[in-house]
């Protein structure tokens, strides 16, 4: 080793050592009698000193010409700081060198390598070696690291295999677009990256490994939407004899247990909620629980409290939900005005917003006191859970629309109000989401999980009559209102997954072309099944208090999909093309 | 869980217990008044019976329907056998069925479910899920994932970081032949799949993640050779701040720590060797040294004693070569002839075979007697250190061909002699390769490793002078007759990679093109390193004591780099050729 210690170790008892460091240069100080120097590795910064008079004048005359970055084998004795800085670990001691040699100058990096950088994303992005230097940087892959193996841990004592299955597959119609790999083999076939191991871990369970999963790498050619990436990780996990309540208990352990051992907390509950009560109650099948304001279905949902009074605008709505804000009694008129326009925006496309005051006198005032009087209004407080000194804002509309916005509005007030702590967390699993969506545009049923879930038994009579009726026997796992994991119970029997491909308007052919082997693996002993994935990035960077993945990423792609740091897509040169019996359409 | 228990782990003090099993029928066996069932699992087979007259009829009826692989879930008493199995684990109890339900049935299997089956590998290959419920597949499949957990679990513990880095890379002209991904978003340009990570794990380096591994998939398209996959896996490891040694000591704590805790064996000393010595001794760079039997140079390497003899073949021939055959004195006239005939085999190409006696009575016997008399013959007995009763063969010709004759031939007949036992192990470091090789074809220099080795720091100086003529700063570590690993110190210096670039004929602006990424980085800051990779699949396949790699592979791809079982590669639909702008050539 060029080193004997590293730059974040050395304390008090080790004053009096000899030792050897390596890293690279954070600052350097020179106060004409005295040099110092931070020398900084993975593992934190130590202070390097030398003295005018008493040090070699050629250790000197190396301190002077150092620059920012610069690699560093500097060796000396370690002894007690006169000024000592208890803001860091290593703070109390500082190494007089004796010997200091460069390893490698460096050019002036293009941004600092501080917690504070001032680079920007996209110079951040083409050095990303640089970046990756800084300590939130690093601490966000080393929290990556914890947390993978954590998971295998885990996973391994409740006697799950991880298995590698392949990356190069084939292409299915099914899901997003696919990554595709010519063939140089097979002119003119190509394979296709996989947009997760599915029918791989279907076919383990077939072959009888019981318990598998893989942290694995997954593929999408999709237009990149912020924090989207054309590769991304998934815990990928199956299980075979199992019903819903094993899979679901099985990863609460070891949701609850990564909690417990990389951040040290107790997740509390994981509640569990219908995709109907989540749509119900927050618009959303994938509430951020942090907080309340629950939604009050003012009109809809079987309850009316605004007709007949003459309010047209909530007469033709299909749906008038409120949303009770606690405490916000006292917001200004110049308040309730924003949140007005805010939920005007295109992106929200409301028309407009009624308010309501709870009063601390009791009485009720509101925006539309003209067509409702203090009984009605109260009926609203009441649905709502509305207290005094509370605020209920209304929103009306088709059911769907309304809906989403209201879970919006309700988000954005959440922000505003400090409600939605990245430190603090919530999980819950949403159950029995629908299991076919329709496809207005083609008029067909998609799956909206994927063709290989199984619907809740109690709803397979449904499957030949009233296919949109029918509750998947799915799960998604959701964290401060993000879906982090989902999954099912697969459909294990030939017969009902062919039924399935033609609900969703696969012919025989097709059927068989794209899955044949997996409903030929389906006819010689497939055991129930089912399993769920995690997005592992997203999953890290939830752990680690953001809601960005792109710092949870080594090496992350921007939004149109390149690597600026090698500029990766490129050309290809001729021999390839012809190789690969392609041309430029 | 739909059971209580695996069919592996029912056992005499279980007797009494109400179990529910759940797994594949093995077997049934109907004796008229007895039904008996194997039912077998991940975990192993139980025993399940019913008796006509005390077991419900419905009972007895279903077991009777059951085929091979029949998915079963059976509820019953575990009891003490009457006549027991010492050969299986559970062969002391039965579970008296109470109930038996099929939850799947299944066709007859192509071939049987059985330790030896009857499934040749094409077949095995397009029902893999099937094989994967054999025994030996799947062990081999479990002991790869206590592999990789143990792997893991080493590095971990030595403060390594696992990184994974990107799979859509860019296309680089080194090495082996890419695999590409066309972008769709950016007409023309392709992803590559990376044939390992190696400029990525240098640039973490550069970020100063000092310790970095992956287990990483990795990809070739080359034209396939038996037991080659174009997606192979490796464990890929870095480190900064080291020389070599530390490196060599790290890994062999590595390797040393994965035997003791997946075999349960000390794998000795793993001795280190130059590449000059592996040639010279064993005429190979990667030596089995399971078994001795090294070269004995009769002429060449400094030697000559077979010259002035007027044995021509000897007399015009660069090298001659002894091979020592420990106690193979008494092989028969045919047993030498077939030995001439393989070494004459266009594969080894050697023109014939010379042969020499010790005889127990201490006189020398040699098919060349007429040429060398006793004082010359005993010359090369010493030599080749050989005793009463050895036999020498020996092979003549060109230096680099009869080498490698001979190491064939060694190889060979330590198959024969039964000295390459796949339970035992051997390890060692070969170090001091060549750095370069010379393309004749094209009259340019290669790199033996890739470019980014670094020279032996005393050999740098012969860069402009004679590079054939440096040796790599670089080790293989060799297990059993196979490359498992190998890696290298690398340049961290701006000046000598763009000069390394220069000697292998890559114009400057090339090597800004594919590599400036890394030299760029080089110029801010980069710390020593070196690293090294494992090849997961084959220390998987020579842990099990296999040298196929392939059922070491949950899924592999045949000889033609087809999966036969999903059959991909396979063609895109006309949708996917126009949105990736191509068109066939």
């Amino acid at each position: 080793m060029l080193r004997t210690h590293t730059c974040g170790e050395l304390r008090l008892s080790d004053v009096g050592k000899s030792v050897t460091l390596c890293g690279w240069v954070s600052k350097v100080r020179d106060k004409g009698g005295m040099v110092w120097v931070d020398l900084r590795d993975r593992y934190g910064i130590s202070q390097l000193m030398a003295e005018e008079g008493k040090a070699a004048p050629e250790i000197l005359n190396t301190l002077r010409s150092l620059g920012r970055e610069y690699v560093v084998c500097a060796q000396g004795e370690v002894i007690e700081r006169y000024a000592k800085n208890d803001k860091m670990p290593t703070g109390e001691v500082e190494i007089k060198l004796g010997k200091v040699e460069i390893l490698n100058p460096a050019k002036l990096p293009p941004f600092l390598i501080e917690d504070d950088t001032d680079g920007g994303d996209d110079l951040r992005m083409q050095y990303r070696y640089l970046d990756l230097r800084r300590n939130p940087v690093r601490a966000k892959l080393e929290l990556r690291h914890k947390v993978a193996q954590a998971v295998r841990r885990y996973l391994d004592a409740q006697g799950f295999l991880e298995v590698e299955t392949p990356v190069l597959i084939k292409s299915t119609p099914e899901g997003a677009r696919d990554f595709v790999v010519p063939s140089r083999m097979h002119a003119g076939e190509f394979y296709a990256l996989p947009q997760s191991p599915q029918t791989f871990k279907q076919l383990l369970m077939v072959g009888g490994f019981d318990r598998y999963f893989q942290i694995v790498k997954c593929f999408r050619d999709e237009d990149l939407r912020a924090d989207r990436q054309p590769e991304f990780t998934q815990i990928d996990c199956e299980m075979a004899f199992v019903e819903r309540e094993d899979i679901l208990s099985m990863f609460e352990g070891m949701f609850r247990s990564l909690f417990t051992e990389v951040k040290g907390i107790d997740i509390g509950e994981i509640v569990r909620m219908s995709y109907d009560d989540a749509m119900r109650l927050y618009g959303n099948d994938k509430p951020d629980t942090r907080f309340g304001m629950q939604l009050a279905h003012l009109k809809g949902y079987g309850n009316d409290l605004t007709s007949g009074a003459n309010f047209v605008v909530f007469d033709s709505a299909e749906a008038v939900i409120g949303l009770p804000v606690t405490g916000a009694g006292d917001y200004t008129r110049k308040q309730i005005d924003a949140l007005t326009e805010w939920v005007k925006r295109p992106q929200i496309g409301m028309k407009g917003m009624v308010w309501m005051r709870f009063e601390a006198d009791g009485s009720l005032k509101s925006s539309v006191d003209k067509f409702y009087d203090q009984a009605a209004l109260k009926k609203w407080a009441t649905l709502a859970g509305l207290q005094p000194g509370d605020l209920l804002l209304v929103l009306a509309g088709d059911q769907g629309q309304t809906l989403k916005a209201a879970s919006e509005l309700r988000l954005e007030l959440g922000n505003q109000l400090g409600l939605r702590n990245p430190n603090e967390y919530k999980a819950l699993w949403v159950l029995d989401f629908p299991l076919l969506e329709r496809d207005e545009e083609n008029g067909r049923w998609m799956a909206m999980h994927h063709p290989f879930t199984a619907p809740r038994p109690e709803d397979l009579h449904k499957l030949g009559t009233d296919p949109g009726a029918i509750k998947a026997n799915a799960y998604d796992m959701v964290l401060n209102g993000n879906e982090i994991g989902g999954g099912s119970i697969r459909i294990h029997d030939r017969q009902l997954q062919a039924k399935m491909f033609e609900v969703l308007g696969f012919t025989a052919a097709e059927a068989e072309e794209k899955f044949g082997f997996l409903l030929n693996a389906f006819e010689y002993g497939a055991p129930p099944h089912g399993g769920l994935a995690f997005g592992f990035d997203r999953l890290c960077a939830l752990f680690g208090g953001s809601e960005s993945i792109r710092d949870f990423i080594a090496f992350p792609k921007n939004n149109a999909g390149r690597d600026v740091m090698i500029d990766a897509p490129g050309p290809i040169d001729a021999i390839q093309w012809k190789e690969l019996h392609l041309k430029n359409a």
